[in-house]
């Protein structure tokens, strides 16, 4: 039967799609983790009735998390990725040859698997031997000591509520700056410039006590409550525009969104961020 | 009495606001004009059941139709408004004190004196002694042969579907070409390059046959389908690098959104429609 299935933002806005049916419901111990199949869109992941990802939407937020740090990444052996549990990013991530490893630390069990059984169509990696899915707690990850560095760390958490919140902190930025290499590249999603401003520009802020550069980026989310939505670059020296030609060329090939002009141009910072940043 | 107001795109995708009163409901001989006080976005404008703006979401929308070309224009002292009956573009337009003459064509009165009555937060400009306002048809409008030449015109209509049908069409364009000053710049509307992909590709193609440079820019708009919305650039020879600086740094002053950054960023097309627009 044909349901509507919505996000609502505030009790006030809402975004919603027409299922076909309900492929998968389950609570773990973090979430309530479901999977749709809708109309519009695809099958599509919702965690506590926010909309994560979908088939027909999901491009444009794994090829912004990744291309921008591949790209410009003066090496990416080695990548860690903390969340991504649908495996969009490490998709995009394993597109790279030159890719050695990738720890995948996701704290939810449940969602893995259930992208895995439900939305292979999106995690189109997980059975690369380059790949090391991890079912933990992404803090206490960064925080070990006797890990290799990496050259690229991307946080691909959900909403600073439940078990991301953590994501969203000094401490955590301290550990992960420790864990990168020299050169070093860190992006994290940042939320909804729009309707989650405050977290958005604390996270700027608490990435500029750890990081030398940091950059945020922008991109359109249709299923993201505001429509635009946030990303933080954040490195030890690169900046974002030392894109390599190579690596560009690479992934211009395959990608449905993301381009070199797309990359320089999700850059622009709209005014009203600009202002809050300089209070 | 609280009521959720959605638009919804074909059958499947809907985007909702929570409203707290209805102010206007009327039927016009071309469509239903309705104007509510939202929770989420204060007062906003529906027409045909379609989001048009709302107050606290028209300022992206308004400042990239209006900015890019007034940056740009080497003169915009006479500038034509197609449609933009909530008197937004206009507004933008006339922050400019070297505008001399703007003439607005509406050819819905009843958008035009709801706005006036219910939204004049968003047109503040109607009683500025430059504006003309007239209601009609935009397309008698362009085809008329007594007026002087335009530097700027602005196509701020409606979807292609209803009134705003002719505003996609290839003798459309030749008129406003006509019309057009020596150096000057046209901006339209061109839908969400996601949703209404064809139309979208179509236009860029129709705007081809009649310009030399052709140019779609891209910027969130929450409230609309798709989330991420298009306008095209198109222009006798100006390019849209081609920035004034007196008039880029006056407009930065004041825009909520558009900045020299944006302006530039906004350019970047995306793969599948460069793709599209190779075919």
């Amino acid at each position: 039967m044909a349901l509507w299935y919505d996000e609502v933002y505030n009790g006030s806005l809402r975004f919603g799609a027409k299922t076909i049916r309900t492929l998968f419901v389950g609570e773990s111990p973090y979430q309530k983790v479901s999977v749709f199949e809708t109309e519009a869109l695809g099958k599509a992941l919702m965690i506590d009735d926010l909309w994560m990802c979908a088939e027909g939407d999901e491009k444009t937020y794994h090829e912004m998390i990744a291309h921008t740090a591949m790209t410009t990444a003066k090496k990416s052996e080695r990548v860690l990725i903390i969340g991504g549990g649908d495996g969009g990013t490490a998709r995009e991530v394993l597109s790279y040859a030159h890719v050695k490893h990738v720890d995948m630390v996701e704290i939810d069990g449940m969602v893995v698997e259930a992208c895995q059984k439900y939305l292979p169509e999106i995690g189109t990696a997980w059975d690369d031997p380059r790949l090391n899915v991890v079912i933990g707690d992404g803090i206490a990850w960064v925080n070990r000591q006797d890990l290799d560095p990496y050259d690229v760390i991307l946080v691909d958490g959900s909403d600073p509520v439940g078990p991301a919140v953590g994501l969203f902190n000094l401490d955590f930025y301290k550990a992960c700056n420790d864990r990168l290499s020299a050169d070093g590249i860190l992006v994290t999603q940042a939320e909804s410039p729009r309707l989650f401003q405050d977290v958005h520009v604390a996270l700027i802020k608490t990435l500029e006590e750890v990081f030398p550069v940091v950059s945020p980026y922008y991109q359109t989310i249709m299923i993201y409550a505001g429509g635009l939505w946030a990303w933080v670059y954040a490195t030890k020296g690169t900046k974002h525009t030392e894109i390599n030609d190579a690596l560009m060329t690479f992934a211009e090939q395959r990608t449905e969104h993301y381009n070199r002009d797309i990359h320089l141009g999700a850059f622009a910072t709209p005014n009203y961020i600009k202002r809050l940043l300089k209070a």
